[in-house]
């Protein structure tokens, strides 16, 4: 395949492995960049020695491209891109913050900086930022989240009007029909979150694994609006979260009520009851764990086939 | 075109407007089944007797097929039921509510019938009422939507997985692209309403339509979810419902608040402060008022030029 994506990321299939916390080190990464689509190294869960350790082993088990994601709230941001400069990581994908604070910083080191979006204002802004191109995240999607609440279906034509650059649809996508359908809205690659938290690869804890191929549709939610909004399954922690809810608490209540580690707590060491669990809406449609390679030909395979047949439609 | 859903409807195109109170009377349902889409008269914000004169203006208008919209829920359920079968009505679609009440009963009287389902749970129980097809709405549509929150790009192959009837797309769908995005996810059919809510022959008034091609990513949400959920505009009635969540009315409390005629105040009188205005996030993606039959055309020439460019993808 020959697109923006695949010529920009100098890859084979337009398909990017989400970076997510808790589970994509440098096992998932190299595993999908050496299957032919760009494994991401989810920083956002990563000390910057970490991160360091896993950009390098990723480098040993991989020949191929592969990046890492930053969010920028992130109180490790500045020593994150230290790490990513000094190692030379090829791209970066920037999420959660202001895109205008590193874009050029990062392209002055001949890095393509992604930035990951879902609203057409922040889409705007990463543009005059510099970026190289955008990942338009749906509502759907595992994980922090915009406040618009724009689904993957309204959100890839919505951006695609206002900007010419290269689209990454991400949220709801695990399949190559899903792959196909975000193409013809207008995407150029997808980027695939939750079917990767279940690769073999993935460094999610085994019971959070089999939590997400438990899931039905309506088990996870689009919650705490008032912090950073984030989809996660509705299990006990959740409830203690409709309580809050409830009882009214004040945004510091909130932010005390997550405390630190909850993500942690359980989607890498397993705790499905007190942890929070972040994973997408499309969980309701996986049934097995593979290996990343797995996933990544079956989506192509999948894509292809639907493709020659779209005629018959 | 020939498919399962338009043999099963006897139209041109697979292309259902979507049945909308307020909106979609015998002029936007005639201009539609003319142009070879489905028409489909919303019985939800008519009495009988005006339902009966919708429905023979309609026969007046156009020699093709169309449908009526009948919410389970109303009061007037049975006597709309009633007026349709005694005007022999070829196709209905029931929506918000059980199925099993009324589906052998129309299909007694040989009339097809297409439930409205946003979740697998009820997708199952119109399967067992012996529908005839579902439409799977995703939360982005606008109106009345469901609790479990599932987008378009989930809820269709996760319902394709589980059923194995003609199924329609809705929430999201306003272009050819998007129509061609629905079909590769596993839809037969799209329903279109926000778009025709914009046409011309739509009884919604001009201050609405107006309104909506105003429309920016973010203004309409999914609210009043304690009652039944609906998409609306963040108008200033909305205001009034956020203030109530922040101060914690009951259910009760909110029934007041909502009251009688909102929707008629705003969608068919054209109060843009107190009115609640129903219409899905897909707002954001229009900008003209156009007759009916331009917008299936548009749809139907966009699909297959897509179509047929496929392969470049």
């Amino acid at each position: 395949m020959n697109n923006k994506i695949t010529k920009l990321f100098n890859i084979n299939y337009p398909i990017i492995q989400a970076g997510m916390v808790w589970c994509s080190g440098w096992r998932l990464a190299s595993a999908v960049s050496n299957s032919g689509g760009l494994g991401v190294i989810g920083a956002g869960s990563m000390k910057p020695d970490v991160l360091r350790e896993h950009i390098q082993k990723c480098r040993l088990n991989t020949s191929s491209n592969f990046a890492v994601n930053v969010p920028l709230f992130s109180s490790y941001t500045t020593d994150h891109m230290k790490v990513i400069i000094e190692e030379e990581v090829p791209i970066v994908f920037t999420s959660a913050g202001n895109p205008s604070i590193w874009t050029q910083k990062l392209k002055s080191h001949s890095i393509i900086v992604v930035h990951v979006i879902s609203n057409v204002k922040f889409a705007l802004k990463a543009v005059n930022a510099g970026v190289d191109a955008l990942v338009c995240e749906g509502f759907e999607a595992g994980g922090h989240n915009g406040r618009e609440e724009t689904t993957t279906f309204c959100l890839i034509p919505l951006i695609k009007k206002h900007i010419n650059l290269p689209l990454i649809a991400a949220g709801g996508i695990s399949s190559g029909k899903a792959m196909l359908a975000a193409m013809v809205l207008g995407a150029d690659a997808v980027q695939v979150g939750t079917r990767f938290v279940v690769a073999e690869e993935s460094s999610a804890h085994l019971n959070f694994k089999h939590k997400i191929l438990s899931l039905e549709d309506g088990d996870t939610i689009l919650t705490l609006k008032e912090l950073t909004p984030v989809r996660m399954i509705k299990n006990d922690f959740y409830n203690h979260v409709k309580e809050a809810y409830l009882n009214n608490y004040s945004i510091d209540e909130l932010v005390d009520l997550l405390g630190k580690g909850r993500a942690k707590k359980g989607m890498f060491l397993g705790d499905l009851i007190e942890g929070e669990l972040e994973i997408g809406q499309v969980s309701s449609l996986l049934d097995s764990i593979q290996p990343a390679s797995v996933i990544v030909e079956e989506i192509i395979q999948e894509y292809n086939v639907l493709k020659s047949e779209i005629m018959k439609l």
